[in-house]
C-alpha cells in the first residue's frame, strides 16, 4: 500500500479494489475456482493485470478474499438459525442452514471446502473466520453438552463430527454422485440427527 | 469395432486399448481428473487421438473404464473387510476399508465422488458397478437390522447415511480443509460409530 498522499488516491484505490474483488467474485459464482486467472479477473475489471498484483499480490489473494467472504456468510447463515432454549432443535436448524448455504452458494463453497485452487493455502485472516464459522456449530455443540444431550467431550472435536457429516451428505447431492431418487432434504435431516444421536451420553 | 478379420486383428485391438487405459490411469494417478485429455493420453500410449476415439469414443469414454476401475477397487476393498458374526464390527471395518481406499486412490476417488470432469455422465456399465459398491454396504446394514443393533429401515437408505458420513470425513482430511492437528484416523472412527449408534433403535 503506498499510503495515498490525498483523500482523492485512497478513495480510487478503494474503487479499484472493489471492481477488482466484484469482478473475481463474479467470475467465480459464473465459471467456478478454474475460471479465477489474474487476465481474466483483470479483464473483467476494467483494470490491468499491474492492479491485481499491486493490491492482491497476484491470485491467491483474491482467492483468500473470496474465501474469507464465504466463511462471513456461513456465519451470517449458522446464526441466524437462532438460540432456543433446545440445543438439539438449535443444531438441527444450524445443520440446515449449512446445507441451504452450500446450495444458495456452491462455488464459494468448493474453494472454502474442497480447496480446488493448486497451492493456495488460507492466509491468516483467512483462516481465523474460517475457525470462527466452526466455533458457532462447537458453541450450539457446548450447550447440548451442558444440558447433556451431547456426551460432554471437546466440542471443537464433536464440532468436525457434525460437520464431516454436514459435508458430505451436501457434497454428494452437489455433486450428483448418488443414485437418483434421493430425498436429500430428508436423508439430511435424518443422518445429522442420527449422529447427534449417536453423540449422546450411552 | 469393425469385428476383427483374423485373430491377430483381434489381439492387436486389444493391446491398443489396453496401452490407452494404461495411459489414461497412469496420467488420472499422476496428474489428477483435469489432466486426462484425449491428446495427452494418446501421446502417452504412443497412438493416435483417431485410436483413442474409434475405441472409446472419446474422453468420457475413458473416463467410463477408470470409474468403473475404481469402484472395483472399492468393492474389492469394502468385501476384504470380512464378515463375522458382529455385523457392527463389520462395518467399522467396512469404514476403515472404505477411508484406506480413499487414501490409496485420491484420484480415483475424485473422479467417483467429486465428478471433477465437465460433462461426463457415468455410463450403464460403470453405474451398475458403482451401485454394487453402495449394496455391499447396504448388505452390512442388512446383517445389522436383521441382529437388531440398526433401526429397520430401507438398507440402501441408511447405506446413504453412512456412506455420506465416510465420505465427509476423508473428503476434508484429503482436501486438507480443517483446522491442523485433527487426528483423522481416530475422528473418522468416532464419528462412524456415532452415525451407527443413532440408527440403532430408540
Amino acid at each position: 500500500m503506498d499510503s495515498g498522499t490525498t483523500i482523492g488516491a485512497d478513495l480510487d484505490t478503494d474503487k479499484t479494489r472493489d471492481a477488482i474483488v466484484r469482478a473475481a467474485r463474479e467470475i467465480l459464482v459464473a465459471q467456478g475456482p478454474d475460471g479465477l486467472t489474474v487476465r481474466k479477473i483483470a479483464s473483467a475489471a476494467g483494470h490491468s493485470t499491474m492492479a491485481v498484483y499491486s493490491r492482491f499480490g497476484g491470485k491467491d489473494g483474491l482467492v483468500d478474499v473470496l474465501f474469507g467472504e464465504g466463511f462471513g456468510l456461513l456465519i451470517a447463515a449458522l446464526e441466524s438459525a437462532g438460540t432456543t432454549d433446545d440445543p438439539l432443535a438449535d443444531l438441527d436448524r444450524q445443520g440446515a442452514a449449512y446445507r441451504r448455504f452450500a446450495l444458495d452458494h456452491p462455488q464459494h463453497y468448493s474453494l472454502m471446502f474442497e480447496r480446488p485452487v493448486p497451492g493456495y493455502r488460507p492466509g491468516h485472516d483467512a483462516l481465523t473466520v474460517a475457525n470462527a464459522a466452526l466455533e458457532v456449530l462447537a458453541r450450539g455443540l457446548e450447550r447440548a453438552m451442558v444440558q447433556g444431550t451431547v456426551i460432554r467431550a471437546e466440542p471443537a472435536t464433536t464440532a468436525i463430527s457434525m460437520w464431516a457429516t454436514c459435508h458430505g451428505l451436501v457434497s454428494l447431492e452437489m455433486a450428483g454422485a448418488a443414485p437418483p431418487g434421493i430425498d436429500w432434504e430428508t436423508t439430511y435431516s435424518l443422518t445429522c440427527q442420527a449422529v447427534l444421536r449417536g453423540l449422546a451420553p450411552y
